[in-house]
């Protein structure tokens, strides 16, 4: 128990303690905040704190306007920061309970402040691990005996994204113009996107850097995953439909990715490991681990609509429903000898599940237009419209507690006029 | 003329002076230098000279380790720089020519430097730009009618990569292990990459940052464009056969990619201006530019493999050879309101010629496996061996004086052992 104040439903208990980077009114400073109940607890104040074995000669980590530094420390420095915040924050300790100066000065109403991208993401990766989702697209553009691709099972699919429009949730989108070929008899066109659409993702930041050349092998994989967030791939499905042959979606994704501003890391989220899902065929040797690293994490999404008086619940999923582990995607993604650096940021896929109201696109839950989403007071979508804000909210049921990871969120804004 | 003696056939003319950043056995700090014949130009021995109403105040960007900051300054930062550079280097200017202490300082010889990279990328993209070599691709693996996609003429296909494992020149890279299918009615098998290769491509880096959400129209794309690059996009052409449906090439290419690196200014590219493509169809409206911007840029790659006694020249392409010019490939880029930051690169994608003898890639040259390639002294090859080392190799040749991009190289390493 800590001696600030955490509703039981607070997405940021002492069990939780993410890290963000944010900045107030007074202090327009970008800095290190770990969220606890309303309130973040400013690092920068506190950081002559950390003074156990690994971190007391490297306590300006938390003076950096992001976390790549702390990320880049590895595991012992990330254990060790977590114990300290927990025994400061704790009832029992008087060391900033009753400094009340230290107190006014390093207790933030998250109200009042303003966050910003965790990390300078050096580079973004999205996979495509939900085998639901991935079924189900399947069934709309071929048939379900031929959903998934042969490699599906093999492998983690996945393509490299645009990092520098990864942006912090609450940023509005444009609908973006790009080409369609709405009519495929004809020329494509010129103009605003028509199946705009979120994709219910999370994703992992990445710890220590590696070594160009040398692979992380399986052994060493939750060494570089340094904790997870939300993400909203928003996707433009028809410029996607028209552009992404032979090399993959390009403009249809760049156009802007939101996550939620606090990285829960991998020691909170412990307590709700779960069990892999079984793999048919076992995957090759360099893939295999046979530890569980699977989380119960409950996802939902909301839309706020013009004539709503409340967001609407559209679906509700959860990230066990993943196929492909976290640490599969990233022994996969560097076994060519492919570098990691501190910071980067690797997406999930569309995380569906198994039932229509769980997935996790507009385009699977409108089945590719042939149905109806009912967001209630009698309005309904198939795709995204302009004004719409998206909302997605996820978090782990502990036992009296909860370890969440707040709210991502993002309006779509009109497309610029075309000139 | 400069008081630096330049040889005629030296790529590194008073007309060129591209920028890179180099270190020193005396001198371990990356810092930004100009090569001119043999030496390099220290800018940051030298930085009190850019005294230019533009850049008097900001030559603080002349001690930096990358040139990003210089490259976010823009055209008018740039032109003024070349100026202040041909006029201190010039054979009537005494200010440094006739100063034997800051020569001692300021004037390095490029064989006692290491080169690193010229920035910190912040996004890599990969395009497909060349017609030639996409219809070559699609004739070996479709047929000539449909060779190439129907979006190809419409838009300028492009994928995003990985910037994290961009390498300088020099910088030797693993055959990569991965899943390959060599046997169709058999599941994939791990080992190294059988059909290693190289792709022969040019990368231009970007200067001033976009702002998120705002397309860069076609009349602003040359602001955003610095210079030029060799660039070498390894491929592994069995990796990427299996893992590439439906999301692209993943592994395949993110084992590493090479520049050179000189970055060579647009203004220094000006007088090699060669006519564009003519383009059928017509582009839609936002990918249309009527000037010129399209280079002269004589390329060709050689091949250092044991039992030779010199590189073997295997083929001799052109940059003019690009269907898409590099302001349209931006303009594509951003249409949809992606940002670009100062010192993101972008590559051309292969660029093949009309002959057999100009293509870009073994893939071509031995035309997926059918044929050898001579390397002389009875030695051949279908796609590259251990110990191979590629050379690339690119020069505008002017009126008694060469504006070129020195090499690229890149020694092929055996793939890790399999544990
Ligand atoms: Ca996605
Ligand atoms: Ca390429
Ligand atoms: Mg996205
Ligand atoms: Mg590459
Ligand atoms: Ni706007």
């Amino acid at each position: 128990m800590s001696f600030v104040t955490v509703a039981p439903d607070s997405d940021f208990s002492v069990q939780n303690l993410p890290y963000g980077v944010f900045t107030t009114p007074e202090n327009p400073r970008p800095r290190i905040g770990v969220a606890i109940g309303d309130l973040i607890l400013d690092l920068s104040a506190v950081k002559h704190f950390f003074d156990g074995p690994v971190l007391k000669n490297v306590q300006n980590v938390f003076d950096e306007p992001t976390l790549n530094a702390f990320m880049g420390l590895g595991r012992a420095a990330w254990s060790e920061a977590r114990q300290m915040l927990q025994k400061i924050l704790s009832k029992s300790e008087p060391l900033l309970r009753d400094n009340a100066e230290l107190r006014a000065k390093a207790l933030v109403p998250q109200s009042t402040a303003s966050m910003h991208l965790p990390a300078a993401i050096g580079d973004y990766t999205d996979f495509y691990s939900s085998k639901n989702h991935a079924y189900n697209v399947g069934c709309m553009f071929r048939d379900p005996k031929t959903a998934l691709n042969p490699n599906w099972t093999h492998l983690p699919v996945g393509y490299h994204g645009r990092s520098s429009s990864v942006v912090i949730s609450g940023t509005p989108v444009h609908r973006p113009n790009g080409q369609l070929r709405p009519d495929e008899t004809k020329p494509p066109v010129f103009g605003p996107c028509r199946l705009f659409d979120f994709e219910l993702e999370m994703g992992f930041f990445t710890g220590p850097a590696s070594t160009f050349g040398q692979p992380v092998t399986m052994d060493k994989a939750e060494d570089h995953i340094f904790g997870m967030v939300l993400l909203n791939d928003w996707s433009a499905r028809d410029i996607q439909k028209w552009e992404y042959v032979p090399l993959g979606p390009f403009l249809a994704k760049n156009l802007g990715t939101s996550i939620s501003p606090w990285v829960v890391t991998m020691d909170a989220l412990k307590p709700f490991l779960t069990d892999n899902i079984p793999q048919d065929p076992t995957p090759l040797p360099y893939l295999q681990h046979s530890n569980k690293y699977n989380f119960d994490i409950k996802l939902d999404v909301s839309i706020m609509a013009d004539g709503l008086t409340k967001p609407a619940v559209i679906t509700r999923s959860n990230f066990k429903h993943m196929y492909w582990t976290m640490k599969q995607q990233l022994v996969h993604h560097t076994v060519t000898g492919c570098n990691l650096n501190p910071g980067d940021l690797m997406g999930s896929g569309t995380i569906s599940g198994l039932t229509a109201d769980s997935y996790g696109s507009m385009l699977e839950l409108c089945w590719k237009g042939t149905k109806t989403v009912d967001l209630g007071n009698g309005i309904t979508r198939k795709f995204l419209q302009d004004g719409d804000e998206v909302i997605f909210h996820g978090y782990c049921e502990g036992d009296g507690y909860r370890v969440g990871f707040g709210t991502c969120t993002g309006k779509v804004l009109p497309a610029h006029p075309i000139s």
